[in-house]
């Protein structure tokens, strides 16, 4: 959300049907090849949905294209996971520059030089950090890594500007919003850590969680997974547990498509709104090499130049972190492409605009504890940035749906106490549960109030 | 704040001068009384500063005469603790009568008479609670209620209304202070849950909490203790820990004076903004006993006559849960308070007042840890309502010092990673500590990076 609340640019207009129908003919043409491919691990995924249907709702309830996480939903109807083969990675990291900031100067005479003395970092090089912190776990049986077998120690950090929103409503769904992360994370066992301090100015906006994220490493060698939440983003499965042990190979899990990011190169092939990083030299570096589009100013504006020739879909506006890790991963896949986890049998980011109104119908066919496009773990207000002065969607539409998730992900939570909303648009509830003269033999129907994803076992006092 | 927001009602002029002569006279006697007394634990406490400057203080700042939190901070000189003894029991409770709902309406001919088969209850009587519970820690081992040695699980409960606030930047300043709880919460392995739902429409307002806390106590076996704190309340010193060994036998703990409760019937005797409820049999009767004062109406308003005229310094208005919780102890001392704990020698609840102005003394001449006058756990902003239209102080004195209390608390936790507010008023942030290549040969000055209190042992795996 702080990347939408700071640094706006205006786009230039786009030549929307020469585009769409150069997207819509790409897509039909994946839609046949990936048919044909293997279907993961279990029936049912996020990409359901024909990618015309999407890119027509999206059209059709935009208010204006705005390139700020303007983020149309790709859908292909099967998925391929886990395809982290390199088979592919000749064929395209020699037909795309890496980002040198160097080269940014050169041809163009601009008087504006970063000094070559002086290159943006996010900090000292560090080479031996998982050294460093299997030293520390080893001395610190205190603080260990894991609670559990496939239970990760994981951070969750989200976080939003330290002044009040432009928008006065805006501070009341940043607030609803933290409390629904507040009771996800404590059924599953996860600390927040809920910044609203921005600890590098060159690094403002959307770019300002990467310097966040290094020091949260750093600082806390016990995390073992780094969980990154945009403040747009809600928790509507309160009772799905992140299924950690598909990720024991891995050291980023982020929602997207194989197909999309090293095919298509689209910049929306993934999203940044919601991730897992796992805490390592792995992360470190890639975070190095992840930053340097991300200094404002000329090297951002640059950048931007370079995502949007080279990726498509993409509008005209200054580099931001998802465009620039489509292109990393793209760029480099040989370096990073086997430890990165493009996830989307779950909604780890789930678009809300072809979520939020199936939501009466999720409660009538199906459960929570899917993720999925039947129950999503994540519905995220990608474009709606009730914080700030200009979303890219109807303000309304934006604030009602924001209830409706809000409400949707709150009943399952007020279900373990006998409680539900009168109705997914309504602040008030209303008792489902009577109370009773001996409430330890009642069980909550999702099992939500002792889950066993929460369970620890404590030995010894300290 | 939920109680600040909702229901205020208008108070008669007090004829101050009568009034603080009495006062200033009573609490002079009483200063030469309990000097002869025993200094508790610790040389400081919270009573430091002369009765007389905080009155003072008081109607030199308040805009104008509020009674909805209205709280001037009553100070002894010393303070005296631990005195639960029964000695004084027999005296103040024939004085007073017991609050009976069915004699509100007997003389006085009133229409609206509640219903004689329904009167107002919290749910269905629990008599074997302690007997339920205790059946359910033995066969939940995996949920233990102590986490280790003076280390029981605790809930930290608090919340706001569900509506955006009627001053736009009131949802702000909720924002920073659940980020605020968040963080003392996450270094001192403390869960929060923070509600948004009106349980009981009866029981609105300040009484809201009764509902809620006692839904908790019996949904969660596991918690040991219940941390009530209003929204208004900040977090200051984020290294103190609750000395949870000093209430191994009581099972309420409220920042207050006993002199101020069972001598004097002060109104502001203690606070319940900010209270510790052990789970248990006990608590359930405590709250059944404290609720008949709540249902809103006629009760509310007649017993809000009741406690005026009981209660010292009390102004004219509805009955809140301190009042009642104040007169309940009075009335009924020898049956509750064995069990309840004034604490005075920290902040537990620190009226803002006379906190506020001394952050910059304060981290000139001591440090984080203190939790009393000198380096308060928890500022509170009574009488602020920032959420709200009218306060009872000047909305810009208010903001302002909640800004500086929220920057002050933070400063402790940025701190942790080497960075500090420019200044109290500043949103800004500056480095104070460089990067490393080697971050864990680095302690954070407090040491809340790795604290003692948040290390637990775990044992085998689930």
């Amino acid at each position: 959300m702080l990347e939408r609340c700071m640094g706006t640019q205006r786009v230039r207009q786009i030549q929307r049907a020469i585009h769409q129908s150069k997207v819509t003919f790409l897509c039909l043409f994946l839609t046949v090849v990936v048919l044909r491919g293997t279907i993961g691990a279990g029936k049912f995924g996020t990409p359901e949905q024909d990618f015309n249907d999407i890119r027509e709702h999206f059209y059709a309830h935009r208010k204006r294209v705005e390139p700020h996480r303007v983020l149309e939903e790709v859908q292909t109807t099967t998925s391929t996971n886990g395809d982290t083969s390199n088979e592919d990675s000749n064929k395209n990291t020699n037909n795309y520059e890496q980002f040198d900031v160097s080269k940014l100067f050169v041809d163009e005479g601009v008087q504006e030089k970063p000094d070559p003395n002086k290159p943006y970092s996010l900090g000292p090089k560090i080479s031996d950090w998982d050294q460093q912190r299997a030293e520390w776990l080893k001395n610190n049986p205190n603080f260990p890594n894991f609670l559990g077998p496939n239970k990760p120690r994981v951070l969750l950090v989200t976080g939003s500007a330290p002044k009040p929103c432009d928008n006065p409503v805006g501070d009341h769904y940043l607030l609803k919003s933290i409390k629904n992360k507040i009771d996800y994370c404590r059924l599953h066992g996860i600390e927040i850590f809920y910044n609203m301090a921005l600890l590098d100015a060159e690094m403002a906006g959307f770019w300002a969680k990467l310097p966040l994220i290094r020091k949260m490493l750093l600082s806390h060698p016990e995390i073992e997974f780094l969980w990154w939440m945009d403040s747009d983003a809600m928790f509507t499965d309160m009772a799905f547990e992140i299924p950690w042990e598909r990720y024991k190979d891995h050291n980023l899990v982020m929602h997207g498509w194989n197909e999309m990011i090293y095919d298509e190169k689209n910049w929306i092939g993934l999203n940044t709104g919601s991730f897992l990083l796992r805490n390592g030299q792995w992360a470190l570096d890639l975070l190095d090499a992840w930053a340097p589009m991300g200094p404002k100013g000329k090297i951002r504006d640059e950048a931007g130049k370079i995502l949007t020739r080279e990726l498509k879909g993409r509008p005209v506006f200054e580099a931001d972190d998802q465009s620039a890790m489509v292109y990393l991963l793209v760029t480099q896949r040989d370096k990073w492409g086997e430890k990165v986890y493009l996830e989307n049998h779950y909604y780890l980011h789930g678009y809300w605009g072809i979520l939020v109104d199936r939501y009466e119908e999720m409660i009538e066919n199906y459960h929570p504890g899917l993720g999925d496009h039947r129950w999503p773990l994540v519905t995220h207000f990608v474009g709606c940035k009730p914080c700030g002065k200009f979303g890219d969607y109807p303000v309304e539409r934006c604030l009602r749906q924001m209830d409706r998730a809000f409400n949707f992900g709150d009943n399952q939570i007020l279900n373990m106490y006998g409680f539900t909303h009168r109705s997914l648009g309504s602040k008030k509830v209303k008792r489902v549960r009577n109370e009773t003269s001996t409430p330890l033999e009642v069980k909550d129907e999702l099992g939500l109030l002792h889950p066993a994803f929460k369970a620890v076992k404590v030995s010894a006092s300290l």
